[in-house]
């Protein structure tokens, strides 16, 4: 219980002695109750408590401490430059982001110099020479209509010490890094090297993730976006598969280690008949398996509809993979079952009009819908609160409710997967009507 | 302590004692981990006991019944009737929810026979002779990409024990009502005149408020479609306002007491410069009342946003009741303030292009997004499994990312509002920049 | 036929002598084909002459001037300084012609100086003091993403001397009127004064009329986002009426003098019952009238759904207009209705759940759907073909499947209606199962 | 010109001599203009002949026979029986279609039996075996709402002596096939059996194609709805380019033949740099080539976006198809493209993030927008009026603002094609910006 306990402690650049300039707002409004007690804690989990561990007090389980702005801050926001960037693959919501980080730091703690770093990491990094852009409230405004980052993004990390030059050079105090697991990981390196130096330069991560997968963080940002955006895929395979004889639609998700938005599209439109997840294993041959079960029921019922996350069925790629030249691509699973569904029909003498649809691109870079985009401003509300009163190494995230801070190698330590126990899942199996196992 | 525990329990018809037929289904996936574990709670609220009671062990702290499948039902589904309500204004996911209660029922419990009722508690009393419908899997596909109700409904509670003459005539072993605050007060009614009669019919909700402002339930269903919904209405007054010289868009959105809608519209979308709620209040006239300071603005900047909920500023409407005809009517309060900023701006001889839009009907007549349809479905699965174990006299609820079991004279004991110390309300203020009291 | 002939001839402002910086482009096409050919015709109407005077040859017709580059051209465009202007109403598709207006201009002629006026003709007139903007591509990238007009926009005509004044001031070559019937009424006196004085002035209009009335166009630009907005009104009052008993759905699109967008709403999406337009009259009262047609119809099918154009019934509103204050306000007839159906049924001691909705400025204030997007840059492009070619006095329209130009004297002459006698109206009655008269 | 004009003679099967119930309908409107004055004609075109034949009598150019009721009728209603076939791809607006020629057959001809023929003219072949299905207005009830076909469709003719076969086994008078040019094909040779076996069975068709390439239909349906939804493929890829560096994005759009689907896309959302279509050859590689061009632009500009139609560039395709296996497959030139691309940039060491979509069922599949719906509805009108009046052979088509009488003969003897030298090109070329020649 204390390593636990250990685990949610946030790390501090150092003590906060200055006024927030909040202050004056709530002083306004006559309260001070805007601000965040100290002492206040989001439990991590109360079900183990009350089931095995009965007699322990409240306040003795771990819990995370809870996001929002602070009566004393550590950053003097005058001073304050702050830099911003975005990793990775891209998902609903990131110039939201940008844009409510831009708005809060400026209009409510008066930073004056933000820097937007180009393309990822890169930017950060001096050889690549991508140029620094400064980021206002007016350069920021409307953004959040457009798909995509106004920042760029890259894929893969950089030398940290290059980074953490580069944060000198332009005397950063604040990295706002938003961005998915790997560029956490990326961050923490970054962290590391500023403590390493003694530089008080705060750390925040806002996770990004498309597939929902990062744990402690309830939703994702974008997920709801994605997922509408993906049930449209769904809907035109399925009205393939049922215009034509046998008709057979097949739609690959995004996820590579959890099917998140496999089980929400197909919860939502209703229209596919299996859904498989990296969480879920199954047999594809043998008579118990999928492709015979899918057979049968294009023979009786004249069409299929199949859903699958971009991580189901690796071992079946793994295989595969060790043939071919040893390098596993995960992505490959859709094309992968597309295939061999094309040959179980054939080598049964069975027609099947099988339409593939795997709309990655026209998901991930739609503009976040109206949720995820008031998400994301609460995301970088916790987010700007949180680095200004000198939090680092920690990412925001939202538990039982609440927005909290979460330390990086927590948020890195495991993945949010669908609960094949779950109701989420026993949800799926009943909309579909798919079998509990495929064995 | 004690009071509060007793309030959480929920009220059930008998022991259980038939096996689930979901056992078949979770026997084939060798696990039982679907189901909840009897001894399980969700935490009322942990925060209390964090900062004022820390020595209090957790399982004696007020939590309520999780929701989900029970190993062991009350009810035989193969002799169950059961019956189906829609009540009150019309909210996105009416349909989704009876669809999925039916499949639920139908393909997960084996229950037969399902009536719906026509028109709200009309349809459950015999003097108005609607006549009662059949729900099966065939009648309610597709249903859920409809906006309304399939069932139709009507506003008002009917004689309680007209209705349970009606089910008992029909031999209802469970009612399912989909309603508001007010509707949830006639199931509590005919839940009690079915005790008197000591008849075994399980009455249970599903809480419907476009508003959100039921407590206990996160986020109530078609929330997010009416707010993502509502933002077309601020950006078409937006742009009306921002092409005419002196501009001003007037948007009125649904909240009787709770400003949810408006909050979330006016974040997402972030063209309103002014967002008013029921609660908190404003002065509209005077120097740093609200109407001077639109003016001031307006001058200033050529243009102005105004979002209001149409339950703000009831003092302004009462006191303006009781000069006409004493008849309080709660909607006007857009209109009211329609006039008071054309007579405002008249009487200082400013020119004002004043366009107003009261998106009601438009908003909550929208079949429910993505997002809405997934959690209705796993309301509605709540709900059978609640019913289906014998629970009565209680609502599905969704509390700190779980789904419980809420008696009904908790659910309707309060109301869900906008904190105005809270972030959400914080948030707004950050993103409007409207000033935090007009006084 | 004379006369006739005379009216479809444009106005020019002296001789084209100057080569098309489009000729590079073309050579490198190696064709010359791009270019109008100068004796080539689009005929005004072949059917009176097919069927009345049969022994005319075709090229003694009456024809319109079709529109294109021309390969000589008047303005030279290094010299030529152009003026822009949006005047009355919003319509969907303002920022397309905008923006496609100055991209030509730019690239494709090598414009260098732009403005855009302010407010409608207010931008054109000195004492309103409304600054006068410069357009270049890069201020007018996206803009056609956003509904309304950057412009900005106002109703109702200026002094012509006054707004030749400016236009002199500046140096204005072309001055492009994007706007209705009264603003080219306006147009036609700037003109006119431009004449009077000598100057070589060109004024093009691009017709903007949300309700497609405008003769010799199509489709007015803006009309298919419209109408097509509209059919979410007419759905959401078609959800209301069949939720509650008794129901009846009332909505009032636009359409002052002809009800295009109500037929073709009403036709797209089949909800409503009955559609009442300018161009056909009608009786309100007595047993063949609408109101008792209407109250039966509820009463056999418990729900109804009327859809109106604001034109419709104006004899009803004199008469009543009469009564109050002699100031006859044409979009009263959705109101006046809406009492009239609710007196009607009170009278009567029905029951009725009426909900009106009158969605106008949610249509108008969109961005255009992709056809309207195209058809406002190739309307924009003809019109900028045709002012750099010395037209005057003229608009851009479209007259059986060719951009031709047309005189404003005769674009205003006359207004575009629903032939009751066509094929449009018969789908409506078809469509609707509406009685062909209410008498 | 008389073998034009006999080119646009409609085959009739007999005399007309029976009243059209419409004529009630009509008698009520006091009217009878709604029927078609029998001596009127469409002028195929007046171009030619007011440039090239200037003398010549307008009664003597070709023309087609307008589309639209007729007072004297071919089939008695209450015998006529019908039938309904869906062949070849998906597009938006099938639906649409054989609802409203069920419901225009029934409520206004008195029409009582309609058989739906399933999967194509495989549901006319009776060793298929495929269901007749009876259309009603109940069934086709909201089908418009869905897209594909509620019919099914397959590819592919079928032996016409089998179908007319199973025509006179079902006494079928009226065969309407909604189908592309090869089905229009298959339905000129039912016709030809239908003549010679001497029977009395009207064909006519209602041309279907989402490339928009049949002749004198001036914009086929669904056209408006595929392009549109083109447009999100186009974004989506612009988004994905603009976000990493050097950034390549890839849309292939259907067209096989023409190019309308790329060029009306590229235009409405201004994304593209590139347009390539099969009407327009260009150079792939060279100094002035394609593939040089693209390269430039991405090192200058960091990004790129290229939309091709899938029929672009067939001669590359017909090299590497003969390197392979001799199966030219049209649909690969977007594929081949991609690897091209890549190769180029990979050869002359420059970084490429490539980002391909090909939506195609993800366009085709959706229900038609509310234009394309309200078009559907008059074509399948036209449809039915010409039917019923006894004409075969024959498609409905739209000219010049009107809807006409095709010969099926005429209708598949050539193709609509993008005009190089006409000024929907010339938008795109300017939009654009690419040059106008790749050599």
């Amino acid at each position: 219980m204390v390593d636990e306990r250990a685990r949610l402690e946030v790390t501090m650049l150092g003590e906060c002695r200055i006024e927030s300039p909040l202050s004056e707002l709530l002083r306004r409004r006559r309260t001070t109750r805007h601000y965040v007690d100290e002492t206040d804690r989001v439990l991590l989990d109360d079900t183990v408590a009350l089931v095995t561990a009965r007699g322990v007090p409240v306040h003795e389980l771990p819990g995370f401490e809870p996001g929002g702005p602070r009566a004393k801050i550590f950053f003097d926001p005058s001073k304050t430059r702050v830099g911003i960037v975005t990793c990775g693959g891209l998902c609903p919501g990131l110039n939201d982001v940008i844009r409510a980080l831009v708005l809060e730091l400026t209009h409510h703690y008066g930073v004056r110099r933000i820097f937007g770093f180009r393309n990822g990491y890169q930017g950060l990094t001096a050889r690549y020479g991508r140029p620094v852009v400064d980021l206002t409230p007016e350069n920021v405004a409307g953004i959040n209509e457009y798909g995509g980052t106004i920042l760029g993004t890259s894929r893969g990390n950089q030398d940290p010490n290059e980074i953490v030059d580069c944060l000198e050079q332009l005397s950063v105090n604040i990295l706002f890094v938003i961005g998915g697991d790997g560029s956490m990981r990326g961050a923490l390196k970054i962290a590391e090297v500023v403590a390493e130096r003694g530089r008080r330069i705060a750390v925040v991560g806002v996770p990004k993730t498309i597939d929902n997968d990062i744990p402690y963080i309830e939703r994702s940002f974008g997920f709801q976006t994605a997922f509408a955006k993906a049930t449209e895929a769904i809907r035109a395979a399925h009205v393939e598969a049922t215009a034509f004889p046998n008709g057979i639609g097949l739609v690959q998700l995004m996820g590579r280690h959890s099917g998140f938005i496999a089980c929400y599209a197909a919860l939502a439109n209703n229209d596919a008949d299996y859904v498989l997840i990296p969480e879920v294993p199954f047999a594809l041959d043998g008579p118990g398996g999928f492709l015979e079960h899918l057979r049968s029921r294009v023979v009786e019922r004249g069409h299929a509809m199949v859903v699958v996350a971009e991580g189901a069925g690796q071992e079946y790629l793994s295989a595969r993979g060790t043939d071919a030249s040893g390098n596993l691509r995960l992505e490959d699973f859709g094309r992968y079952l597309r295939h061999r569904i094309a040959d179980h029909f054939a080598a049964r003498g069975v027609e099947a009009n099988l339409k593939y649809i795997d709309p990655s691109y026209t998901i991930r870079s739609v503009p976040a819908n109206p949720y995820d985009s008031v998400y994301c401003i609460r995301l970088a509300h916790a987010a700007v609160h949180a680095a200004m009163a000198g939090r680092t190494e920690m990412v925001v995230g939202r538990w039982r409710g609440r927005f909290v801070h979460v330390p990086i190698a927590l948020a890195i330590s495991s993945r949010n997967l669908v609960d094949p126990d779950g109701d989420l899942w026993l949800s799926v199996l009943e909309a579909t009507g798919q079998p509990p196992v495929f064995a």
